[in-house]
């Protein structure tokens, strides 16, 4: 494999904390604890996670490369939803070398898989592939199908195994993409991305139980694993949970 | 705290002088003194301000590095309002670069967070950050709502606090932004611009209390200053408004 | 001539294995054997054909350049067809640079002739004629008519006798183009090709018979070859037609 | 002062004859006289102007740097009037580069004030003004409102001095603008250009004591020169106007 | 004269063999003889025309600068007649520096005067004309009226002056263009010019006593030339017009 992943995975299977909900949801998402960066790293330094998912101005700020143990991912593209969101395109805020500097051991571009701006998103997710490669550090594609052309079919087999398909096509080192809901339609999806590895969106606050059940069906289906961001720190114990997912993404890890 | 603020702060607060009105609104701000900005830069040289903004032209004619101890403050994007408001979009004038030669101590760039244009802004601002991060020089994101998108709600908790929050995403070292109009709701706004500083902006000339009154509010609520111009140069007695701002806003700081 | 097609023909004659279809169609058109890139590596390799085409992912982390003897032919660009078709564009996916890193013996760029597009890609396909000329690796042109203004005349002799012409003339070492249906008239498409040479792309998957007759008058006519995705790996027994495929194309081939 | 206006002024002084009219409006403007760049270069080399505007093609053919007198001033973008006029843009035609090495001792470029692509030409704009900064050679700013936004209101003290105060902010050394038609107002103008020079554009074809009238009245307001056109070469004796202009203009002139 | 047309004229006079057409209109002009660029190259080699007019294809696959005498002129933008052509734009195709190592002595760019487009097309133009420039080879400006705002007006006398002056005023060293039909406005479009060399396109197949007529008409109005194309190769003997007119244009040439 051209770009290693060894860096964010553990058993080769990876646990990411998600951290972009104030740029693309607003702050919203969060309380007086979870609006803070610094509280939702000490989380993600928590040992229970393989990757800390975040925009370039918070990683800026927030991150010491030297004292954090968590890797860092940081998501070169990003927007906002104040804007109507039926064709979205979201431009590139961080340049790789920036990301580097930084102390990115991964970094992540969102594709909006069927939005007008499709090809557009495509063809900077390829200039950006080829300075990953140049500097052999892993990308990361966010697969998401969005825009009138794929509405109401943004969870289907079929939408989200041809994303995850051209996640593989256009040179991604690993796709995250949402769960098609059932494990015998996602292994399809896996299938279709080849060697490019996937981890599934956590999406809203879930129940416990829904969330696990969802872990041990996506991992069954051949993702290699989860990222999540509500789940956890809208939780009232951010660690138990943590730990939970650790147990089940991490250590019941087969080898590959 | 990467690009240090020190130059364009005292005590860790922050007071401007703004002159961009005759780009922004043309000279109708103005009257036969004000129109001329050399008499501006004699008030922002007055020992009150701890920076003056303005846009490439008037720097380059008037401020003279060697002289002037007030530092400069260079708005690197500006618009005319002579076209119809709706979606507004704010061009590149000035580089990182002629900034700096002209003796800058920092540089501004407005986002019109919510108009159509938002992603073309946040990706200019994106590549200018680049660009101020490898010159050590602050960048300041004055993040204002804008566009239909937005419209009614410019100054609501909801709206400006998001705007604060891209601004800390996209790297934005200080933020200018509106007064939401109460103390509590700016709480959050501040809170969700995390380590990246706010200051406010003054708007139209207001009563001398009103002016207090908001100033003395913004600052309980955690900003750490104000951005003024109209208050200032339209009033009678420029350097007795100027000076009552630095009592509250520099010499009543606290330590940070 | 130019660049020598010697790499990707065997007695001037050309057999493509083309697997472009996960980005181009999704994986609809796959089952569990041909989703996997390996497998048709696998059939590639055979040595029945003179080239495989695929896009950069794929070559990424399939293609050995050490190991597998099939020429590599990348596709520089590439589209989903998620979005409606009217007025296609394809963007550029992989630089020249990065698939003569992959060990790429010639690249292909698609240009739909008739698109509202069709002037950016032929911009775009200059620029990267000029990087292949320096880089000394042929161009292949897909020119595939496409939209509105073309719509119901694709496979017509007089527009695809001007979708030749046009590679000729914009510098195409070779190009891939539908079939009119007839010998006579592909003739003309092929001579207004002048000497840049005409291989056929195979389409949906056919009966044998029809196949091999195109195949026949296709070369009758004075293309050099053929690309089959489908119909080689849609096969029950892919290597059988491949054989046969290999014995018309290339072992019957006379001098040029 | 940056960039010195010297070499185009005299006395601090300019009167430009002006011969950009092939591109901006046809020969028609022109005679068999007119229409021959030679005849106006030699009219403009009588020793009664501080300098010739005209577009890169003239200059390149008719313009010695060696043996002409008077100071070329190269305007660096230009349109044509073909088509309609609503909402103009005007491209770059010429470089900064280009026009010093035909012997340009300034440039010009306008910007359509008003004009629905005004972001663009300001940005352009302010490109142009970091080269000519960088090689020491003034910057000419055609203030010109255009578009529905302004439509009625282009000769208004309001529109106008908007205008001015423009150039002053994007970094014009020098402007060319409208008359307002009376010499009130026309001060505002002036003063809202601050230390940037203003100069009057001749216009149509005007009776010779209408033209001394503005003259003078443009003068007595601040703008310190005129840049005329078809006041001159359409004159019957163009040097006998020449001569007077340079009597009311550079030779009246008191000092600044 | 900055770049020298020596290369490409005879006696000052100009006759140009044009084969573009396999782009611009498509195969449709052609028979089997005159689709194949060597047949025609043997005929622009006859030594009866100063220059041969193509695409880059055309030229890297056919012309051989050690072998052929005919100077080449390679046409640098083209476009194809697919789609509707009311507002016409042609993209750039080749390099000038592609042109000059191809062994081009002169490069041609065609500027749809009056088109949507007009604009960039300008634009592009003089962009290239700064590289022709450094590199010492003539641009040749094909003036071309087109679009809704010439519709009904692209051959009279003002619209084809103002071509005319627009190729002067952008630097073109030489132009072609249409014919207005009679030699008397034909002048003062010759006249719009000024030193700007012009050359006459043939257009349609014509009765060869009109076309010697026609030739006879633009020199006496001051053309130095004519570019030729279905006119030579859809003639029954094309070497035999090819000498008549080399007898009207290039030997019963006046010195200039």
């Amino acid at each position: 494999m051209k770009n290693n992943l060894n860096k964010i995975t553990k058993n080769g299977r990876a646990l990411f904390l998600a951290y972009d909900h104030g740029m693309e949801h607003g702050p919203t998402d969060f309380n007086d604890e979870s609006v803070d960066p610094a509280k939702i790293l000490e989380i993600a330094d928590s040992g229970f996670f393989t990757g800390f998912i975040c925009q370039k101005g918070i990683a800026e700020k927030y991150y010491d490369k030297n004292k954090h143990q968590v890797p860092l991912i940081v998501k070169l593209n990003g927007k906002t939803k104040l804007l109507p969101e039926e064709e979205p395109y979201s431009p590139q805020i961080c340049s790789v070398e920036e990301a580097v500097s930084l102390g990115a051991s991964a970094v992540g571009y969102t594709v909006y898989v069927g939005s007008q701006y499709e090809a557009k998103m495509i063809e900077e997710f390829s200039k950006i592939e080829k300075e990953t490669d140049e500097r052999g550090i892993p990308l990361i594609g966010w697969m998401y199908p969005r825009g009138k052309a794929v509405a109401g079919r943004e969870k289907t087999k079929e939408i989200l195994s041809y994303a995850a398909r051209i996640g593989l096509e256009i040179g991604a080192e690993m796709i995250k993409i949402p769960y098609t809901g059932d494990k015998e339609s996602f292994k399809w999806v896996v299938e279709s991305a080849g060697k490019t590895k996937v981890v599934v969106l956590g999406g809203e606050k879930k129940e416990e139980e829904d969330l696990f059940k969802m872990v041990e069906d996506i991992l069954s289906a051949g993702a290699i694993g989860l990222a999540v961001g509500r789940n956890i720190w809208q939780a009232e114990e951010p660690l138990v949970i943590a730990q939970k997912l650790h147990k089940i993404v991490i250590e019941s890890s087969f080898q590959f």
